[in-house]
């Protein structure tokens, strides 16, 4: 419909936003998914919209955790399928994790349409649509359900734009979870074992990367090494030092 | 038609998110307004969802030019009208100040609709939807309208979460503009006489109370010493003493 410029210089980020209003559209959306899509649009450009040490060394981190996980898991809401279909689903060929779609607003369509979108995207097969049968403890009605063979019996899960309660209640059932999450601050990115303040994409690119480039004992001194804490102190540094030079830069302008 | 859990500890911001999606469906907002909605989060993530001392500041100076103004008008938008119309129209019966809808996506269904939550929400009168007819130079064609009985007329304008251009446009033919905009660093912010960086509901509210508890002679003195670069450049280091105490915090709690 809107035709954008080869040429303009935040093409990408312009076609993201079309790419959200379509899957909105086509209900695999909800609107409160273009409002955290907004915020997270703001904090990438406070990273300068691009993979920061520390963001690497956490996907090195969930890359790792594939290696070791018995049971992993590959999380998919909304906001991620319409963002990075093709990437979880390469991510799932290459460790040999299961996806599971799982919603904060759930309808049995939104589920099936996700599932769908990762289908056309090759996924073979996609938990969480009609087998969310399980729970997990400390989330209302149907904010907990999970599938059994999925995420209730995980050991590791990698999610994605998730919401701070459910990444907790993962968390305090003993699960390992990398999050991926451009908030820093967000109580997803504070509760997670691996917090990723990164792009969707470039987050599941780069942790293909990471996995298929390692072995398993690398994985094991990367994990003993890791330190969420660590990662997101240095990411607030980061956009501290960004946002110096930005602000900076602009008085200069106005002056 | 979503039920957000009365524990759920981010239960004010859902909430916010849902009345843009149920503005957005009455046809009060649009989805533009829920991505610029999305980037106010991520600011007011960065300032703790509190009105910090600068933004006290600027909302003191913003209550003292209601006593010294002769024809105050506050603007207001669709995503204005949807998060704050109630304060919107406490701070108009408390100063005297007059009401105007002005948009930046203008249709007359969009303007009435606006002016129809106001009412609502026991405003006596609302300007901008039929007499929107006086035009304010170097704005396109539907920008630049606004009814000559208010913001043409106006000396002092408070407006929230509006567009650069707009608010430049209102400073150049020399009104004193108060801008309520969470980013610091917005044109908006850097154009405005008085920038407010702070949640509208926080600083409309703030706002009522420094003009209650300020006399005629005390406004002078207010708005003699405010210096709007001040209040940008503290916001900036506010900002960043944050980060940065947040991240000190984290390797503490590590170590």
């Amino acid at each position: 419909e809107w035709i954008i410029p080869e040429s303009h210089p935040r093409r990408e980020s312009l076609l993201e936003r079309e790419k959200l209003v379509e899957g909105m559209c086509d209900g695999v959306v909800v609107p409160q998914g273009l409002i955290a899509h907004g915020r997270g649009e703001c904090f990438d450009y406070l990273l300068g919209e691009t993979s920061i040490p520390p963001a690497l060394e956490a996907e090195r981190a969930a890359a790792a955790m594939f290696h070791l996980a018995k049971h992993p898991v590959i999380s998919v809401n909304g906001n991620v399928a319409v963002l990075a279909a093709r990437e979880v689903v390469e991510l799932s060929e290459a460790t040999g994790a299961l996806i599971e779609v799982n919603l904060f607003y759930r309808t049995r369509e939104r589920a099936k349409a996700i599932a769908d979108l990762l289908y056309a995207h090759g996924a073979r097969q996609v938990l969480g649509v009609d087998d969310a049968t399980a729970r997990i403890p400390g989330l209302d009605s149907m904010r907990g359900l999970v599938s059994p063979n999925g995420i209730y019996k995980a050991d590791y899960v990698l999610l994605g734009i998730e919401d701070g309660d459910r990444t907790e209640a993962l968390v305090r059932i003993g699960k390992t979870v990398a999050a991926i999450d451009l908030n820093p601050l967000s109580r997803t990115s504070l509760a997670a074992s691996i917090p990723i303040v990164d792009h969707i994409k470039r987050a599941l690119t780069n942790i293909k990367r990471y996995y298929e480039s390692m072995s398993r004992e690398e994985a094991s001194r990367v994990i003993n090494s890791f330190n969420p804490r660590k990662v997101i102190a240095d990411t607030l540094l980061y956009i501290r030092n960004r946002l110096e030079t930005l602000a900076r830069q602009l008085m200069y302008d106005y002056r």
